[in-house]
């Protein structure tokens, strides 16, 4: 019987650790073939939009897709559904709000583990919300960090983010007045901002060598938080998936712009591999561009729904599903 | 809460006459552009395929989707989902195998009523499966049938649909053993084959004055029931949707054949409002491709979820959705 599954028991199963796990499996997978990335549809409403996004993780026999509507004024909502991918059952139904934070979190740690310098023990923080937050919880797993700056425009904000994070991590986290400031004597930079049409924050200006960056806050066309001019002063530009070249805002700019070198760019499945190597030097200057994918998704969602039936958690309900003989 | 609807209780809520009227309705209300249809995305695998199609009612308040997958051998599962427009509030799951029938042949009568011949009574068909049975039942809906005869490529199968369907809709059918004796004083052909590329059944030659044409058996590139000779015959062709002229095989090779005129291409919900106007004279050929949309399922199954509301039918389960704020 098909599961069920509430915020509240998401958040029991899914740890960060877990999450990082099943998606760098499930990424040197889809590297090898096993995996299969659908094309992904966003319908625009009069008050927002709905998006819909397959994937199949054919080393699990899981198949499914997540759904994500947005109805101003009330908010967004996040469902993923998940089949067996050999028999087609369906198995599972589940709130994905929490899932879509820890898996984007994850994602960046690890692009980090790949593309930070070895041993990066410092991180400048770009925004304060609740995305910054499961970056920087990412990010913890994946590196000994030992000193945390953040900027955000509202001091009070970026005050009560320094003060739970701290409490959160065990660390002391910084809160500071200035982008410069973040990104002073700071090993990776993350760009977690919500610029809400403000444009893009971070021009090539701020960075410094060594940096690595991950960019999580332009996933729209008409999302921004990094400017064309940090495109060139980039060497290497790392996406979860090639959409975000046509998604993102910033690449799309880029674009425009003529500082987009298609050369530059790689899926963060090829370093996972090792098809295509991490950091290559010390003052390489790298960028993990994110939108987000399915994969990410159905991996992290198959993983919540295993341990809750390890558990015993969820509502169980009918099979509902009727099937189509194709004799 | 949400509910969930299994197939027998979307079948004992859903009649041909409801869907008919509320497909109808919903055209009329997409030309008048209060229908919102999404682009759809169909994600290949190796054992079959998983298809996802989005669309809204704004008249209704309603959003939707319809997931459908093939897993082989096991067979088709179909499931439409229903929100709030407004809201965003998840309102139903449902079993859309029954849903999916019907309004394929709902769509098919309401291209009949305004593109077959005034008063026209006697059906050729081609073809005895599943989706000739819900064709033929719809048509019996729009029009007083008098004559009735049914070609496929089985004795034994065209037998048994006459014999069957007979009895289900009270007048004489007839089992032909050829396409050109179905066609003979039929004013309605409906080509509801199951190919299997074994390539086009229907010529150029075989179409008559007068004739409409439902064609619902190629709605993939690989399907394929009608010859591109038929195309230039054709005075008219009426589409569910423009996806058909690259989603349907025959529209693919029609196009390919260079005989698929774009002037001669309309789609039904211009019809149905008036905005173009049905059968012209007696003599015009006419032809309703249909490959279906998100806006027949999400029609259909705001009627089955309103009828089960109505009735207490359905099991309630948690609304498991939180709420991602946009403050």
């Amino acid at each position: 019987m098909p599961l069920v599954l509430i915020d509240d028991e998401v958040r029991q199963v899914l740890t960060m650790t877990g999450a990082i796990r099943v998606i760098e499996d499930a990424l040197r997978e889809q590297a090898a073939g096993r995996v299969i990335l659908g094309e992904r549809v966003n319908m625009l409403l009069p008050n927002g939009w709905m998006r819909l996004a397959p994937a199949a993780l054919l080393f699990e026999d899981v198949l499914g897709y997540k759904e994500f509507h947005l109805t101003r004024p009330s908010g967004l909502r996040y469902t993923v559904h998940l089949c067996e991918a050999g028999s087609g059952r369906l198995l599972a139904l589940m709130d994905a709000k929490y899932i879509t934070a820890i898996r984007t979190g994850a994602t960046s740690a690890i692009a980090a583990r790949y593309l930070a310098p070895a041993g990066a023990a410092t991180v400048g923080m770009i925004g304060s919300g609740a995305e910054a937050r499961t970056q920087l919880e990412a990010l913890a797993c994946v590196r000994r960090l030992q000193q945390v700056k953040v900027f955000s425009p509202h001091a009070e904000r970026r005050e009560r983010f320094a003060a739970e994070m701290s409490t959160t991590l065990g660390l002391a986290i910084t809160a500071v007045s200035s982008i410069d400031e973040a990104i002073e004597g700071s090993e990776i930079l993350v760009a977690a901002t919500n610029t809400r049409g403000q444009g893009p924050v971070l021009t090539g200006n701020h960075l410094r060598p060594g940096l690595h960056i991950n960019s999580i806050g332009s996933t729209l066309p008409s999302q921004r938080e990094l400017d064309h001019s940090a495109w060139p002063v980039v060497d290497r530009v790392v996406v979860d998936t090639r959409m975000a070249l046509t998604e993102s805002g910033d690449a799309i700019a880029a674009r425009e712009a003529g500082v987009l070198d298609p050369l530059k760019v790689v899926e963060l499945q090829e370093i996972v591999s090792g098809a295509v190597p991490g950091r290559s030097s010390k003052g390489e200057i790298t960028l993990f561009k994110s939108v987000g994918t399915a994969v990410q998704d159905i991996a992290a969602g198959y993983y919540v729904y295993k341990e809750a039936v390890r558990r015993g958690l969820g509502q169980k309900i009918a099979d509902f599903l009727s099937i189509k003989g194709i004799g």
